[in-house]
């Protein structure tokens, strides 16, 4: 599932963009758990991801209020992954918090 | 540039997910110019973009108010380019306008 299936707005929405390190650095394992640890977390609708060839990187994720976001970025084994994270996968990364107001799209 | 340097929020976000269709048709160039153009639009802030080996891309894009956002997308130029997208590009796509509260990151 690449599409995130969301309710009618308003909703929330976390906007991680990321320059990867070189080399894994035991991160696919660990973003596969988050991807799964983050969807039974309170309050999560959905989330989408890209990275061109070159580790550019974004992850939208969506939740029903700003308190999910922030509950789920409290979680003990994400703050684990968070700290790694900042030590040794990114060399650069930007947190953008917000309300999504509208949506439309185009479904096949 | 691949990261959007941006004021401190509030500000709006355009987030466009898209699973392309097989081959270019043409899009390549036309993207190009559409990001061109839209940095020159009243209210640009940034844009940020990546793009799965498979086709699934993620481009956030970033305005000053709800009005510039709408002013982009009714841009003659741009309509053209939807248009095609609509037709030829796309298989799939969804298109969340949301209000940036909060952000934070880690630069190099």
């Amino acid at each position: 599932m690449k599409f995130a299936r969301l309710p009618e707005p308003p909703y929330y929405t976390a906007i991680f963009s990321a320059q990867r390190t070189d080399g894994d650095h035991g991160y696919a394992a660990v973003a596969d758990r988050m991807v799964e640890l983050a969807a039974q977390q309170p309050g999560f609708l959905g989330v989408e991801h890209a990275r061109d060839e070159d580790g550019f990187g974004i992850t939208v994720s969506y939740w029903q209020t700003l308190e999910h976001i922030a509950g789920w970025k409290a979680h003990a084994e994400h703050l684990e992954a968070q700290a790694l994270g900042h030590r040794r996968w990114y060399v650069h990364f930007e947190l953008r918090i917000a309300r999504v107001e509208r949506a439309y799209g185009k479904a096949p």
